[in-house]
C-alpha cells in the first residue's frame, strides 16, 4: 500500500466489475482467435501527454486477476510526473492475458491519471499560498475510493468520504431552521465530529462566528467576499471556498485568504491522460 | 424502458454500489441531525446548463432504494435537450430520503448528461453527412452500460458493448500474423459475426479489401487518406474513423466520406452537465 | 410460498445472475428497435409436450424483476400435468418487459419443468411399491434450489441439499478406515444427525448392519443383491438404492425392496420440457 | 486461456456460487468426521464413457478456491475425444479438499463434457457439408458463459452471447411491423452490428431477401423448403436453419445448403458425460 | 428513516445474508410439511425482559424479503423502553412466512436490542455527569451498522465507523515517531478531519498538549489520573477514556471529567435482549 | 481445514464484508500519515485472559486479504485452551497491513474465541454424564458458519445449520394440528431426514411417543419433569433440553438424562474472549 492507493478492497471490487463488463460471457473473441494461447509478449505503459500519474494499484490488480502468471512492474509511483513519451512500467505474461487486461487496465489508469493531473494544476495555481485544494463527493458512482486516491496523488486533500463521516449543513437544510441550532443540534447528535457549515452570505457567517461551527464553507462568493468572510472569522474557524472555482479563479480565492478550496470538475469532469500500453 | 435507457439489472447494481459508498455505515448525519424524521418536501430538478439529458432512469432508481415512497417523475425524457434554467422533473416525500438520494442521484444524472452532451455536439457537426458518431470501450469501469445508453441519447450509436460481442483486429495483433490471415482465423472462429480490422496506412487499406471484412477501422489518418481509403473500399465495405478526432476535426473525417466516427472523448472525458435539485 | 416452490432468496439470486448475464450492457437490442416503448401486450405460457411443471416462481420473478408493472397468472401450480397444448399461465404489460424477459423465463420453467417431468416418469415406474424417487447432489451449480425444488414437483424426495446436511460415507472414506470405525466416528462428530454409509457389497451390508448407521445406500448392485441386502437389514434399516437405475431397471429395485432409489439423471441430465410464450 | 476457456471472470462466479451451494454452513460433514486433516492423497480423472471434454477450467478452479495448496494437471484439453476408461487428468493434495470439492468439480466437467459431447455429434453428422452447428440462448440461468464455451470445444460455434450483441428479429416483433420496416428499424437503431431476421414462410424469405439483412433465419421449415430458401437467398445472404432440428435431421438440413443449424438441445438438454474421480 | 435507524442500504445487505443463510437450498422443511401454503397468521412481538429497543427496521426487512405481502407494525420506534411482558408491535400474513422468517427477525431484534439496552445502562450510570458513552470498532463483523446504529438508539454515541474516517493514533503507531511528529503528520495529511492521539501517561497527555490534537484518548488509567489529564488540558481538549471501564467504574470516570467514555463492552459482548414472536 | 474450521467459502466473505466496513473509502487514514509505507514489523497475537481459541482460519483470511505477502503463524489450533498471556500466534509483514487488518483479525478471533470458551463452561459443567451441549439458531446474522465452528471448537455439537436440513415441529406449528399428525407429515414430505419435536409438558412426550420423532425436544422443563420424559421415552428417543439452561442449572438437566441440551446463549450473548495483537 503506497500512500495514494486506495484501500485494497475497493480496488478488488471495482476491477471485478470492469473485467466482467469487458470480458462478457465469451471473452476477448479477438484474441482466441488470432492470438496462440501460447504465445507470450511484453509492453510497455507509455504517457501519449505528461501528466501526474495515479491507478497503479488498479491497473495491476487487473491483469492479477485476468492471469495471476502476468508479471506487472513499475518505474513511477502514484503522484510521479512524468512527460510525454515517459515510460511508466511494463507487463509481461501471455499475449492473451495482456491484451485482455489492456482496456480495463488503461481505462482505470487513464481516469486516475487525468484526476491526478488535474488536481495538480489547480494545486500549482495557489502554490505559495496557505490554500489546499480538497475535493467532494461529485464522484463517479462506484469509483470514489480510486478517484479520492487520485486527489491525493495529484497534491489534493480528501474532503468527506461519504454522508457518513462528516456533518455538512446546506441551505437546503437551513429551510425552516436557524443556522446556529443547526450546528447546535449536529454538535448534539455527533460530538466530536467535524461539523462544517454552508454560508450563502457574509450575513451568515457573521451568525455562524457566533456558533463556532468546525469549518465554515462559503459557497458562490467573489473573491472579495471571501476575503471579508475569512477576516470575520479571524484565523479561529477555518475558511473553505467551493461553487464556480475554475483555474482562471482560484488563485484568487487563495490569495483571498481560503484554508480550503473544495473543486468538483477535479472528479466528476477531469479529461482522462492519454497514456497507452505498447506491446514489443 | 424507454429508448435510450439502459437495461434495469446494469441500472440496479450501479446504484446499489453507489448508494452503499455514499451512505457508509452510519448514514447522512446531517440530515439525521437537523431535518425531522416526519419532515416532507419536494424539489424540481432544473438545468444550471443547456444540454442533452440521459441517465433519467438511474436517477429514480436511486430514490427508489433509498425510499421507495418518494415519487420522481420526469417532464422530459432522455435525449431531448434542455435550456439553462429549465426543469427536469420533480421528486416528493420524506426529506431526509430526497437529501440522502441527492447527490447519487445528481452524480448519475449530471455524468451522464455530459456524455449524452457532448455526444449531440459530435452529432451536430456531422450534420448532413451520412457519418455516424459511435462510442468505444473506453468508459469508467462499472460505468459503460449507463455510458453507452447516454451516447444514444445523445445520438451517437454503440460500438462493442465488449471483447465479447464482435472481432475488432488491431495493430497489436498483427504482430506476427498478415492481416488477411488474422481476418480469416476470425472468420473461422466466428462466423456470422462482425469483423471489423484496424488499418494504420492505406497498404493495409488496400490489403484487407482483398479479404473483405465488415468494417475497416482506418486509425489516425488525415482526412485526404480517409477519402482514398473510402475511395479505395469502393462503398463495398464501411470505413470507420478513429484517433485524434475532436470537435473541431470531426466533421472533415465525415465529409471525407467515413461512414462511421469512433470518439473516445464522448465517454472517458465529458464534462458533466451542470443540474441540480433545488428543494422547495 | 407453494410447497414446491425453492426459497425466494435463493431465486432471487438465480433470477439477477440470469437476467444480468441475457440483457447484458446494452439490454434488448431487438425490442428496443421494433418495439414501441408504450406498446402492450399479453402472452399464454403453453406446453408444446405433457408433462409435470415446476419453476414458476422463478418465470414470475423474471418479470418483477423486468418490471414490475408486468402481471404474471398462473393457471396451473408445480406440480400439475399439463398435456401437449395446455396454457399454464399468461403474462401481461410492457412488450419490451415480456419479450426481454421471455427467454430467462422460459429457461428456468422448461428447466425445472423437465427435472419434474423425469422425475415424475421414475415416480410412476415404482407405483405401488414403498419405493421413494430421491435426487443426489449431481446438480447443475448455482442451480441445486430450484432443481431441488423441482424433484419434489415431480413427486421425488430430496437427499442431501449439501455436504454439510447429513453425512454420507462412501468407497472413498473406507480407503484406509474400517466402515464401523467410520460410522463411529461420524457418530461421535455429528450426533443427531442422518448417518448414511454406502455399501458396495453384501459383506459390507452385514457389517454396516451390526453398527446401525441411519441408512444404507447399497451402490451399483443387482436387484437380486439389494433384495439379499434388504433381507439382511431386516426392515431394521432402511435401504436406498444408486448407481446404475433408469427407467428400465427402476421398477426391479423397488420390487425388492428398497426404500429409497436415488437417482442423478433426473437433475444432471433431464431434458426440458419444451413449453412457449405465445403473444397475442 | 486456452482456446475453449470461457472468461475467468465467469469461471471464478460460477464455482463460488457452486461451492457456496454444496459447502453450507458447516462443511464437508463427511471427512471433517473420518478423515483426518493432515491425510493427503490424489485422484485422477477418468471417463467412464467416451466423449469430448470441456470444462477443465472450472474444474480446475474449484479445487483452487477449496484449497490453492492442491494441484490439478491435465491430460486432455477441453475439445479433445476421450474413450472410455481414459484418464483426464490429476489432482494432488489435501484428502479433505479433494473430496470436498470432487462433487462440484465433477458437476462442472460432467455437463460441460456432455454439452461438448453432443455438439460434436451434431457438428460430425454434417460434416462434409458446408454447414456449422451454432447454440442458442437456451442455456442454464447463471451458466451461458462455461455452455457457450464448451459448444466451442465440441465444433460448434456461438450464436449471440445475449439480447445484447447482435439483432434477432422473430415472430413476436412482427406482429404490428412489416419485415422490411423492422428490418430498417434495426439498422437505423444499430449500425454496424449483425441484423439477423426469422423467416416462417418462403414468402418471408422473399421478402427479406429485398432489405437484405445479414443472415435469414428460417424456423421450423423442411429441409425441401430450405433448400427453396437457399436458392431464393442465392448465396448472398447465409442461411440459418432453427427449429425440429435433431440428430436424425440434421444432415438433411445440412445438405439443403443451411450455412448455420442453430440447435437448442446442444444446452438446454444435453445429457452429461459420465466421468468420475477415483481416489488412489 | 428513523433517527436511529441504520442506512437501508446496509440493513438490505444484511437481511439478505442472513436470509440466505437461514433458508439454505430447500427452504423451511417444517413449515412446508405441517403448514397449509394458504394458511394466514398474525403474531406479536413482545418483550420477555424489558430494554430498549432498537432494531425494528431490520427486522421489518426481515419479512419483505421473505414475502412483501406480510405487515409489520410498530408500537414502539427505535430507543424506545419496554418492560417485560410489553408488546413491540406485530406481524400478520402467511404463516409459512411468518415463521420463515421469526427466527432472523429476532435474532437482529434481539441482538441490536441487548446492544441499545446495555449501552442504556453505560448512559444511565453516567447520568448528570457530562461525559458521554461512546462506542468503538469492535463490533461483529459485517454488523457494524445496525450495532452502531443500536447504540445511539441506547443514548450513546458514535466514534468512528472505520479506518477511514477519522485519525486516531495508538501506542502501535509511536513506536519508532515521537507523538508530536505523529500529529502533525496526520494534521499534514488529513487536514480539516479530527485528529485524535491515543496516550497512556500523563506525561504523554502533557505532551499531546503542545500539539493539540482534536481530542486525547487516555487509555488504561485510573479516574484519578484521568481528572489530572483533565486539569492538564483545561478544557481546551476534550478527553476520551478507554480500557478497563464497565458497569461499575464507568461513574467515576465520568466524575473524573471525561467528555468521552468509549466502552466496547457495549458492541462486542452485550448479551441480547429476550424477545419473541407470539403466534395468535 | 482443521476440524474446527468453517468452509472457507464462508470466511472468504465473511472477511471481505468485514474489510470493506472497516477500510471504507479511503482505508486507514491513521497509517497512511504516520507509518511509512516500507515499513515491516511482526506481532504477536496474546490473551489477556485464558480461554478457548477459535477462529484462527478467519484472522489469517483476514491478512491474506489485506496483503498477501503478509506471513501468519499459529502455535494454538481452534480448540486448544490458553491461558491469560499465552501467545497465539505470529504475524510478520508491512506494518500498515497488519495494523489495517488488526482490528478485523481480533473482532473475528475475539468472538469465535468468545464462543468457544463460553461453550467449553457449558460443556465443562456437564461431564461425565451423557449429555452434549448443542448450540442453535440464535446465531448472528451473516456468521453462523464462524460461530458454530466455534462451538464446535469448544466442545460443543452443532445442531440444525439453518431451516433447510431437518424438521423442528414446535409450538407454533401445532396450533390447528395435533402432534401426531404433525410428525406424519414431516416423514411423509422429508423421509430420511431427522424429525424432532418440541414438547412443553409431558402429556405432550407420551403423546409424541407414539409416533416416534428421532428427537424429543422438551422447552422450559425443570430437571425434574425431565426425568421423567426420559423415562416416559425409554431410551429409544434421545430428549434433548432447552430453554431456561444457564451455567447453574444445566447439570442438574444433564444428570436428569438428557442427551442433548441446547444453548442459545453460547451462540448470542457469549461475551468476548479478551485477546491482543501486540507488535514488537
Amino acid at each position: 500500500m503506497s500512500d495514494f492507493d486506495p484501500p485494497m478492497t475497493a480496488v478488488r471490487a471495482v476491477v471485478r466489475a470492469a473485467l466482467e463488463e469487458d470480458f462478457g460471457t465469451l471473452g476477448d473473441l479477438t484474441s482466441l482467435a488470432v492470438v496462440p494461447a501460447d504465445a507470450r509478449g511484453d509492453g510497455r505503459f507509455v504517457a501519449r501527454r505528461g501528466g501526474v500519474i495515479a491507478g497503479t494499484a488498479a491497473a495491476t490488480e487487473v491483469f492479477r486477476q485476468v492471469d495471476p502468471s502476468v508479471t506487472v512492474s513499475w518505474t513511477v509511483v502514484d503522484g510521479d510526473a512524468v512527460e510525454a513519451g515517459g515510460e511508466l512500467g511494463r507487463v509481461e505474461g501471455a499475449v492473451r492475458a495482456i491484451l485482455g487486461g489492456e482496456r480495463t487496465a488503461l481505462n482505470l489508469l487513464c481516469h486516475c491519471s487525468g484526476v491526478a493531473t488535474l488536481t495538480r494544476r489547480f494545486v500549482d495555481a495557489v502554490a505559495g499560498t496557505g490554500a489546499r485544494i480538497r475535493d467532494t463527493r461529485k464522484t463517479h458512482p462506484g469509483l470514489r475510493a480510486p478517484e479520492k486516491a487520485a486527489v491525493r496523488a495529484g497534491g489534493g486533500f480528501n474532503h468527506r468520504e461519504s454522508l457518513s463521516d462528516a456533518v455538512l449543513i446546506k441551505d437546503n437544510h437551513l429551510a425552516h431552521l436557524p443556522l446556529p441550532e443547526a450546528i447546535e443540534l449536529a454538535r448534539d447528535c455527533w460530538p466530536g465530529r467535524v461539523v462544517e457549515v454552508e454560508c450563502d452570505s457574509l450575513e451568515q457567517v457573521a451568525e455562524a462566528k457566533a456558533v463556532g461551527p468546525d469549518l465554515v464553507l462559503v459557497d458562490n462568493m467573489s473573491p472579495a467576499d471571501v476575503r471579508e468572510a475569512v477576516a470575520t472569522l479571524g484565523g479561529a474557524i477555518p475558511v473553505e471556498v467551493s461553487g464556480g472555482v475554475d483555474l482562471d479563479t482560484v488563485r484568487a480565492y487563495a490569495e483571498a485568504g481560503a484554508d480550503f478550496i473544495s473543486v468538483g470538475v477535479i472528479t466528476h469532469s477531469a479529461p482522462i491522460l492519454d497514456l497507452a500500453l505498447d506491446l514489443e
